[in-house]
């Protein structure tokens, strides 16, 4: 277990050489190799119990809130009424726990291709894995390309809940997975992607921008704050086949009563509309050209900072 | 130097237990004892030459324009028309350097109490310290307190660059201080510190507005993200004299072309904006009583979200 050394478990990868985050470790409480990747579970001295996937830290009882509830609500909130959600990955329950806080969702389908990572979620992150009690859910263990083949004009909202793109994700983060989920969504449908660090990828963001935006009506990319995932921030990639969607401006809201109920920690209708706001070197490098609906590929036309 | 093992700096503090960043270093390039502190100048691997106080990063040369341009640019677009601009800390440069771009500003007085910091920034941090070059600029080695003492009602603007409220910054987040500032300022003033970091010191963060409040027009806090700094994000305590100051609605703006010319990398109007649309959890923590203009103690009602 090299990640871990004098207590302390780090987190180094290709993907953000020359930096690390570290958590100090109480007591490792799972360590094994599933069918697809190292699983490692540890209770850290101050955020909590943590998933670490393959060397890298996927969620942390402490800051996991953010990640999760953006993920869901941002798709959520900007489509008028969303009934069937696909939930890709997202093993640890947590952005099912946020799908279920929406009461318009009338079944969710989560493909998960690791059920270690779900046996180990409800063992020792059982405030995530809470999203596992939702009675509209089903589980698909199994891969979610070829269950997207099978399920055709299937989904309001997709969300991929996805590890970064090096290992079981790579696929994840390239065209052919975008026309897959393209077909499987229902008119008007919307997707929402794990979409990497604007400080980290900008160039990978700027890629995906591009392609999505050859296949989609609209195509935007927003970000939170999250301490224990790369440089503190992560990203998503939001795609609408509904020429009307504005995600910048959520089509339904929480009220502050129902914030509160639901226990949402991060999100809030302002924070939704902020999420989409830029740095000006970010701004600068996902000036994309205007979505094209067809398949030609694009030009690029664009200079990327840095 | 225990701080660097392996080849790698890790920064350790009781002000974010449990938790570490860690940069990979090609060289030491500086290592001494000021009269105040430890300062060390490193060569990173990816994030340029780095100066660390007391083991704490101040700034990397990747990504320190996001805290430079937000700390400087977020109070001098605030107000109609800063002529006369005190800088408390900042000796890196790298905040006069942005400070500079601002034409209407007449002459910036800096309070730097360790020239040490000025010295090792210019010789190592070249990008930074071009600071220092500016013809408006008056340098005053020594200490902030004493210095508003003896110039009361004389600066349009003040920023106050500090480090954490531990060791020599500590008495730079406490009321005193703010009173001091706020008798240093001309009629319609405005202050920007340092806030620390809204998934640390929420506790702190909240006392300092709750001080502010009973001591300004308007009190606001604000943040941006920044790859090196604990949890990868960073706050700023705004504060006005001016009743009519509303942070959230910047009075001037640099045009697109202005951005370009002047290279602000992360600062634009509606990062402005967007920069005091806090979380959830945050805005719940700091729904402060009304600001008060006077010197009675405040109650405390609220109850801060951890």
């Amino acid at each position: 277990m090299d990640a871990i050394r004098n207590g302390w478990f780090s987190e180094l990868s290709p993907l953000w050489p020359g930096q690390s985050m570290s958590l100090e470790v109480e007591e490792v409480l799972y360590h094994e190799r599933s069918k697809y990747q190292d699983v490692l579970v540890f209770r850290s001295k101050t955020y909590g119990n943590v998933l670490v996937l393959d060397g890298v830290i996927q969620c942390t009882e402490r800051d996991e809130f953010s990640y999760q509830e953006m993920i869901a609500h941002l798709p959520l909130m900007s489509h008028p009424n969303p009934k069937k959600v696909l939930l890709i990955g997202g093993g640890d329950g947590g952005v099912l726990r946020e799908i279920a806080k929406h009461s318009c969702v009338e079944s969710v389908v989560q493909c998960e291709i690791d059920d270690k990572v779900i046996e180990v979620s409800k063992r020792f992150l059982p405030k995530m894995a809470c999203g596992y009690d939702n009675p509209k859910l089903t589980v698909n263990i199994g891969d979610g390309f070829d269950f997207m083949k099978k399920n055709k004009g299937s989904f309001d909202i997709i969300i991929t809940d996805s590890s970064d793109p090096i290992g079981p994700a790579e696929a994840l983060f390239q065209r052919s997975y975008y026309e897959l989920m393209k077909e499987a969504l229902r008119p008007g449908g919307i997707v929402c992607t794990q979409g990497e660090c604007m400080w980290l990828h900008l160039d990978l963001i700027r890629d995906m921008q591009e392609f999505c935006s050859s296949l989609y009506q609209h195509v935007d990319y927003s970000y939170c704050t999250i301490p224990t995932y790369p440089s503190g921030q992560i990203g998503f990639v939001l795609c609408s086949t509904n020429p009307d969607t504005n995600f910048m401006d959520p089509v339904r809201k929480f009220t502050e009563e129902q914030l509160e109920e639901l226990n949402i920690r991060y999100y809030n209708a302002d924070i939704h509309r902020a999420s989409f706001v830029l740095p000006q070197f970010v701004k600068k490098a996902l000036k994309a050209p205007k979505p094209k609906v067809n398949n030609q590929p694009q030009e690029d036309g664009q200079n990327g900072e840095k």
